[in-house]
């Protein structure tokens, strides 16, 4: 089993040198050692983001081609139809190979020329997690008998092009394995977890668990830290260092734009589904549909963006307020009273309008045409370091944030049969279907298969893929209903929760 | 029925001086108009409140007395029995004489010798609030036929001395009524709400409404803003305005201490549940339970909390540090790693102990032991502006939030039947219960008498009070089960949702 797990990550490990400043493990690659030589300069930026300041520039480096993730083992021919904007055709892995870990689903389509190629990126992995020292401070050979597996699968949904997005879907697992090699041995203790640890990780020590910090001044009146949220606090913590580790090496290497990022990790009988953006994640279960994420937008996270432009009013410049307005005040209002929200309040109520409120207000817009300094739909996500306000030189990314909701489901609570599956899918998906009708096609599709067969898992991916995409029709791809389907890039992963792939170890 | 409604609130209002800056308003007196010489003296801080600074002088003008809500007609003789804490007798209105409206229950108890007096207030009204000006801005002679009412019942629960809550149940319900004057013909106009009005309310206008800002300016691409949305910011904002009083007349008229404030406004057929500290509401629907609020600690608002501090780094001195340890960091753990959280995590994650960590948390305990600034228990609420940390001059109200959050019940949506009840209750009830509990001696108590007896909700007030204080036995109060039972002030209201006495006019 774990040489199989060593396998399965090796092919992606290239070579270990690294500039990276924090953290320092030989494992972590810079951006330079997994990217082509230069990344690809967007045609246009996307509708929902603003303008790059740093832009790359267009010269003769500027990489020719886009890359999909390895898992659909394109060749250069079928690279270059996974990028027609024109064809659209949905790209899944080949059903000749080896399949993904429990027999994963999964479907893409690129977007209907909104961007130079696709923006999304994907990944899934088995990964080994060694520990990096005893916790006890004693220097132990690196041994897979002592370490951990889990299942990882990786939704990157990309604006401002896709360097953000193929960097975190190449980079991000391995920061959580990072953060998780300090656990290994705690995560495998019954024991609640020791509140202190000798000094660093390195610091030689005994194995003797007695010379952990004494019970006494430890254990006495506190609180006691499940398991589970130092895996929560693991992967929170990946997803900041995947963060900065894009802010620094942005310049060099040119990791242009930003990236929602949906991740989920098994590991220990539960599955953690870690969202920073507005892909989504729900479980079908029985028909019964568990919301396992939930939309961070300028919308469900204005009280946030306000407070902090209220509290730091020196990010909003000159030019934005704090205070939200229905929408854009006129100069010729002054001295009337408009309807506003403060940043502590859900209701609205009026206010006298005076010179400040003529400023654009910070959050303004519905829906999908909500924006964050009339710039950006998302709040969450890795990069957008470079990311400005329109004709001007505020950065928008203060009021961004790199952190995760971590939602936990525990496998081991319920029985599940073949037809459970978590669906992740980036916005492309949801912004034209719901739950219930994602639910439904679940149903159809999943019961037109013998409920043993591995790929009903990749159809039902297709299927939810090519039912939001649509098919052509006098100039846009319609939905059977005559709606325009989505112009978007598209991309879901299908994880069977109790299939006959799933192995849960 | 306006006529009773005026009746009903003219008995409150004493002289209409005002010292007040904001709102001028000739219907809002300020302290000291509705509270007797000087308020009283707390023997001792409440255990979940920390000292106060500028407590008020024990002078002979300190009263000797302390107040009960004015519908619990206490006499003299009743007063003092009220204010024993051995006996803690449960209070409630009399039998004879005109009921709460909607045939309200409450009752409530004194605490078993933590403070001085009970700290706890409650007030139920029916409120008419004449429009201060017609919208379109022309002047009109006040008249209750163009007014609304609402029917409101408020529990104030104080710390640190009384006077917060006193002058709270006295005063907020009438900054309500203030707010809602300018919304009257608002929310009586089936239609959206205005995005503009005319300057101020004051300013002469024409009853045209042709002459509000021009619908092609205001209502293109915007927001709709919905009439219970104002509602909603009418009742943040009064909470808002009530808490500046508190704050400019502190010094002058001893309000001293905080409170924690839990208030329901019915209006035009919805129930406006507005909560702000560890009061709760629920619903309890033919044996379903369903929430109306929640409780407002440092555990439930740890994230705000320690965002404000790790921003505003002054708020916390050299004394405190944002980030989040399961206990106090001991000097010799220096250079050991401990598990933490910082402000974006809801896990835990080790980190090297440094010297700033060595300072007291933010935000520390669990549970009722749970403080910020080691001093406070509850982080919403009105007053506290004197509140510092202990032995520091360092204020804690930059860290405490007096809005509300407020829940919304629509009435009109279903079928009430008389055993359908609100349950608002201080934490003296909660504390020692929980709402499954209270949800089972609702069904006890209301099914040993008539549906259409009014006097059924006082009687499970009472049942509810009891329950909660135990009866005495050895040294403590003690439930059925042997368990303690709360020893802090119990005050309850039961709200009928379809009983007899109900009217939604």
């Amino acid at each position: 089993m774990l040489n199989r797990v060593r396998s399965a990550v090796a092919h992606l490990v290239s070579s270990s040198g690294t500039s990276s400043q924090r953290p320092k493990s030989p494992d972590l690659p810079n951006a330079t050692t997994l990217l082509p030589a230069a990344p690809e300069t967007p045609k246009s930026p996307p509708a929902r983001s603003g303008s790059e300041v740093c832009a790359p520039p267009k010269t003769a480096e500027t990489r020719a081609s886009f890359s999909r993730p390895t898992f659909l083992q394109l060749s250069p021919g079928g690279l270059r139809r996974a990028d027609d904007h024109a064809g659209r055709a949905v790209q899944s892995p080949p059903d000749t190979g080896r399949r993904l870990p429990w027999s994963t689903g999964y479907a893409e389509v690129i977007n209907a020329g909104k961007s130079r190629h696709n923006e999304d990126q994907a990944c899934c992995e088995v990964v080994c997690v060694e520990s990096r020292r005893s916790v006890t401070g004693a220097s132990r050979e690196p041994s897979c008998n002592q370490g951990l597996c889990f299942y990882y699968w990786g939704l990157f949904d990309g604006h401002a092009g896709g360097g953000a997005a193929e960097v975190a879907s190449r980079l991000l697992h391995r920061h959580i394995r990072e953060q998780l090699k300090d656990l290994v041995e705690i995560l495998q203790d019954p024991l609640p977890p020791p509140l202190c640890l000798p000094a660093t990780p390195g610091t030689p020590g005994l194995s003797d668990p007695s010379h952990l910090v004494s019970p006494q001044s430890c254990w006495s009146p506190q609180k006691e830290v499940t398991h589970e949220s130092l895996v929560i606090g693991a992967i929170e913590n990946a997803f900041q260092i995947m963060d900065e580790q894009m802010a620094r090496e942005r310049r060099g290497h040119q990791v242009e734009g930003g990236c929602c990022a949906l991740v989920v990790v098994y590991l220990l009988g539960k599955m953690y589904v870690a969202n920073a953006g507005d892909s989504r994640a729900i479980i079908v279960r029985n028909g019964e549909i568990i919301p396992m994420s939930r939309e961070f937008t300028p919308e469900t996270e204005r009280q946030r963006l306000q407070l902090l432009g209220f509290l730091k009013p020196e990010l909003l410049g000159s030019e934005f307020t704090h205070l939200e307005f229905p929408r854009r005040v006129q100069p010729k209002e002054l001295g009337q009273r408009m309807l506003y929200r403060d940043q502590n309040m859900t209701g609205w109520a009026y206010k006298k309008i005076e010179l400040e409120d003529l400023r654009f207000p910070l959050v303004c817009g519905e829906g999908k045409k909500a924006r964050v300094m009339a710039t950006i739909g998302v709040t969450r996500g890795l990069g957008d370091h470079n990311l400005r306000v329109c004709s001007s030189t505020l950065p928008i990314k203060p009021f961004l944030s790199c952190f995760p909701e971590v939602r936990v489901y525990d496998l081991t609570q319920y029985e599940h049969c073949p037809d459970d599956v978590l669906v992740l899918g980036t916005d492309g998906l949801w912004d034209v279907t719901n739950d219930c009708e994602v639910a439904a096609t679940v149903d159809r599709v999943l019961s037109a298969y013998e409920p043993n067969d591995p790929s009903r898992y990749t159809a039902l991916a297709q299927a939810l893929v090519l039912g939001a995409r649509g098919i052509p029709r006098d100039r846009g791809w319609r939905l059977p209903n005559n709606k325009l389907g989505s112009g978007d890039d598209i991309s879901v992963f299908v994880i069977p929760l109790g299939g006959p792939g799933s192995s849960y170890s």
